[in-house]
This record gives C-alpha cells, structure tokens and sequence, in this order.
C-alpha cells in the first residue's frame, strides 16, 4: 500500500483514535505514531498505564504489518517496561525483522523525550491470502 | 488490601475507566473484569482491536498483583490472540501463578460469551517495598 | 497420531535425547516429560540452566503440536522462571489452548518434586498442510 | 566484570558448553557466541532444534546480564523463530536495551550464514545486590 492507504487503513482504526494516538509516518519501512500524555493515559499509580504504552505499540504494529496489502492478523505480542512516565509526548518507532508468505514480525520502540527508552514490544501477524481492496 | 482497597485501587485507574472496563469481582485470589464490546474497542477490520483486550487483560493483572498491599510495577507481558470477536461481552479472569519477595507473575483469560477462549495473558511484575498506604 | 507415532516422532528428536529428557506420557490431550537433573544441566550458578527447563518444555510442545497429524513448525516461545533448582526430577506437562486449521497454542508448566512450580512456557505453532508421513 | 572475569564466568556455564555453544567476544558491551551445527542439534523434522536456538541465545544473555559484576538470574524470554535451518555455524549477537539498579533486559539475534536472520531473543533479569567474587 502507498503511503496515502496506509492513512486510509488507519483513519479507520477507531480504537486508536480513541486512544489519542496519531499516525505521524507511514512511508514504506518506516512507520511512527506519537502520543500525547493525557490524564485519560494514567493508571493507578499516576504514570502512563501499560496498556496505553501497548496500544500506542501496537498502532504502529498494525499499520506496518498491513503495508504490504495483505490481511495482517496479529497472533502475538510481548511488551517489556522500561521507565514510568508521567508526562510529555511518546513515540512509537516500528521495523519489520522478518516476513515470509503467512508469518511477519515486528518490532516497535517506544520513547520519550531526549530518546530515553520506556518500553519495547514485538509483535507477530498471520497473513490471508486476502488482500486490503 | 480488602475487596473495598482493591475496589479503591481501581477507581482510580484512569485508563481502564475510559476503555469502558469493570471491576466484577475482587475477591482474595479472584480477580474478574469485564467489557461490553462499543464501536470505540474495534480495529480498522471492525473486529476488537488487540490493544482493547490487553487493556481488559491489564486492569485484572494490575488489581491482582496489588492486592498484597505491597506497590506492584509491571515489568513485561506477553499477550497471545486467539480468536476475533466483534461483539458482545468479554470477561477477563486474573489467577496468581508465582509469588515471592520481589517478583511475582499472573495469568489472564479473556472469554467471550459461551467461554469460548479470545486470548491468553501473562505479565511480571516488581513489587516494590512500599505499600499502598 | 496415535501413542505409538507420538513415541516415534519423540525419538526422532535428537537434541530432546541429547539434553536427557524422557517422554513419560503421550495419550491424546495429554503429553509429559521429565528430566533428572545432572550435572550437565547446570549454569554458572549451579542452578538448572534456562536452557535447559526451555529444552524440557519444547520437548513437551513439540509432541503435543504435531499429535494432530499435521507438521507443527514453533514460530515463538515465551517462557518465565519462577525457582532455581539444584536437584531431583523434573516435570513438563502440556495442554492445548487453541487450534485452529492453521495456528494453535500450548501451554506448559514444569513443576519440581511436590508439584512446586518452576517455570511456566507458552508456545505458538503454524500448522502445514502437510501430515507426517 | 573484564573480558577475563567473563571468559570465566562462561567456563562454568556446563549446559552451554555441552550443547556446543563457543564464546566468541565478550569485550564490554559486545557479547557474540557460535554454534556449529551438528547432529545432536537437530529435532525431529531434521532442522535444528528450537531449544538449541535458545541455548544459543541464552549463553549469550547469561554472559550479557552478568558482565556488570552483579549476579544477574534470568526472570523471563522469549524467542521468535523466523527461518528452519540444517547446517553451517549460528551466531548469536548480544545488545543490553535497559539497565536499572534491580532489572535489566537483552535483546539477542541469530543469524546464520550471510547474516540471515534465524531468530529473535528477549530476555529480562533480576539482578541481585551480591557480586561475583
């Protein structure tokens, strides 16, 4: 898919938006989302929740995994926690590790401001022979 | 902590609340959620987006590992996806598999009507000295 | 496969027999190994190597995934360790938590003498078209 | 720890020495190992074993996570596996993405013969206040 049906695919993912999770690139290879800390992010604790850190991973896990046109199904995922954050902008940065015909990996870095690490996710796709009309 | 603490404790995860997530039940050792599938859980292939059940999974594994008293950061998680779902009521169901001084590690189902399985997930956390006041 | 293919598949695996486990149990649905512990399984530590409790539980997917018929390839693994171990016996026991025509999931724990738990694994397998045999 | 303390560190490490697993530089920051495949290494559809890939990846992390000094005991992994192999030699390449006083995460890849990549390892640690003598 070009750059503008990897908008279009997004635009439609409504749990994202939701999220508050902007797509800031998508050209091939190379994908990123930002997330805006907002009080809705936190948990408990005061610092961003680890499933708002999943979901602003996994935005830029799906996008990537569908950019070639095929259904993407996500299979799996694992997340490791690095840092807690409370406030500023994060950005999730994705690179595919590898793609055969049914299976697609992904690996997606989330940081904080100056580049410090807050949490790393790698996710795994099944693709149908089905493509994106 | 008692059910009312861990009820305490979860009103106050902001996130879980905007997701549209419920505490059922927070029994010692028993911990359940549940979600009634909106428009604003699906991804851009209308069915429950990834990020939406391990935000599910997330709220039971957070009450779970803080219901000792002790502060409970989690560290990683694994999250693995076994069937798309588009509506209905999902409920997730937390269980303690390992518990020591410094780390422990919980379980989550997340089921739809009838049972059937929708996804599976792990997390660890680190259990700080401090407690919940 | 029936109990006397399971056996056959298992002895065909070399590095399982190479490490010292022994496959106890392999009725449908229901697929246990153990491994005595020897000196060869020993980290810098003295402890059971992590490799080793891997290679345990992958001995117990590995029969379990394919028991169906179908060639089950393992596309990932995760695996948490919850008690170092120095001696004794110990034990894999698997479970299925999905199948489908092309993915399923397995669980295993492995426990100590007594059933003390000492890491828990869960794997995920594409499933050919092709069948053994 | 220096290159020697290592080298040391990883002489005791039986498990990976028995599986066949070579150290091949462990300067500070850069942890590399082999492993020429052989045999014993194979599972039962004639490609190496998952669980050799682990151990591979593992040797690695132990060396990694230990280098500080600290003892560092292994809490969780997980491993992708992206291509089936039959022979030639394995490297493994080690990289620590976080470091805090009481947890630390590596990332190790395997790749075989023109730098293919064969599979993905995570791995996360506690590390203990004790140091090695």
């Amino acid at each position: 898919m070009g750059k503008h049906d990897m908008e279009n695919f997004y635009n439609k993912d409504r749990f994202s938006q939701y999220v508050g999770i902007e797509l800031l690139e998508s050209s091939a290879g190379k994908i990123r989302a930002g997330m805006k800390i907002k009080k809705h992010h936190l948990n408990s604790m005061g610092t961003v929740h680890g499933a708002a850190l999943f979901a602003l991973a996994d935005a830029v896990f799906a996008v990537a995994s569908n950019s070639h046109g095929n259904i993407a199904m996500a299979i799996n995922a694992h997340i490791s926690f690095m840092l807690a954050v409370q406030e500023g902008v994060l950005i999730a940065t994705g690179q595919e590790i590898s793609l055969n015909p049914k299976l697609a990996s992904y690996k997606v870095d989330i940081t904080a401001e100056q580049g410090v690490l807050v949490a790393t996710f790698q996710g795994m796709v099944y693709r149908k022979k089905e493509t994106h009309r």
